[in-house]
């Protein structure tokens, strides 16, 4: 029983490792230019500062999953990882709400602040954004499994206390 | 022992759903007219969706917070708090992320995007959002602390098993 407990937590860490890694890559990608009415534009994650973040935030997460894998079970650590894992899914939350913000705004502007859709201009670097939002939000689906079966682990009647 | 746990507990429930409150409020009474060149400009919370989810967010959290104070310790009720509270601090991350990526906008603008700061001219507006994001910044600074507290609590050596 904790030989599977022990796969599927390997398992799902690896995978969130994989996603957060396209996530952050996806993302630092992510750049066009483009020239409109002979004017030449730029578009660059590094210009968005929720983007800067998500890139920081995806490429923390994609070290941290692989840190953990050689945290003994059982040991001081251990206990730690749990905490650490509320926080680094509360990390990617903020990262994957604030770039959706960003990137929608991009996509549909918004008229009543005048601001205009760029996504029409710039099509490549937004199917980027995108691209990146999607396995930011796989990483942060996998890391909720991984909080949701810890916690569960922890709050069930039998627990294994030391 | 028990007895001052829950009463830590209780407090911070009602700092969080006071705190969860006046951030929904503040933002739901968002709202200026200004006209510039003649032309009349509206500023609301709900032309945004980011917004309008960082209310529905806080009023849920001030519902959920109340509600929590009448679940018995030690029931089975108890055990999913835990795993509520946490999803529920995510939540208001994304909230609070959202919703501060879009007031940075308002703020800042984006002249690679060609978005212009718009606080400037609906100034009351503008602090309406500052002042409900500082409250929803302290509401989730409570729920981090009740879930840190939870956590240890359930993490400490010597739990205490059903």
């Amino acid at each position: 029983m904790a030989k599977l407990h022990r796969l599927i937590s390997v398992v799902l860490r690896l995978a969130a490792a994989g996603a957060a890694a396209a996530a952050a890559i996806i993302m630092v990608t992510s750049h066009e230019t483009t020239s409109i009415f002979g004017i030449e534009i730029e578009a660059k994650y590094s210009y968005t500062p929720s983007f800067v973040f998500f890139v920081v935030a995806f490429a923390v997460t994609f070290a941290y999953s692989l840190l953990v894998l050689f945290v003994r079970p059982g040991s001081t650590a251990s206990r730690l990882v749990l905490l650490s894992d509320v926080i680094v899914g509360m990390v990617l939350v903020g990262a994957v709400a604030a770039t959706g913000a960003i990137a929608h705004i991009g996509r549909n502007g918004n008229t009543h602040a005048g601001w205009l859709p760029i996504c029409g201009q710039v099509r490549a670097y937004c199917s980027h954004v995108m691209g990146a939002l999607i396995a930011g939000f796989v990483s942060l689906i996998v890391y909720f499994l991984i909080i949701m079966y810890s916690l569960h682990a922890v709050a069930e009647p039998l627990c294994s206390c030391h």
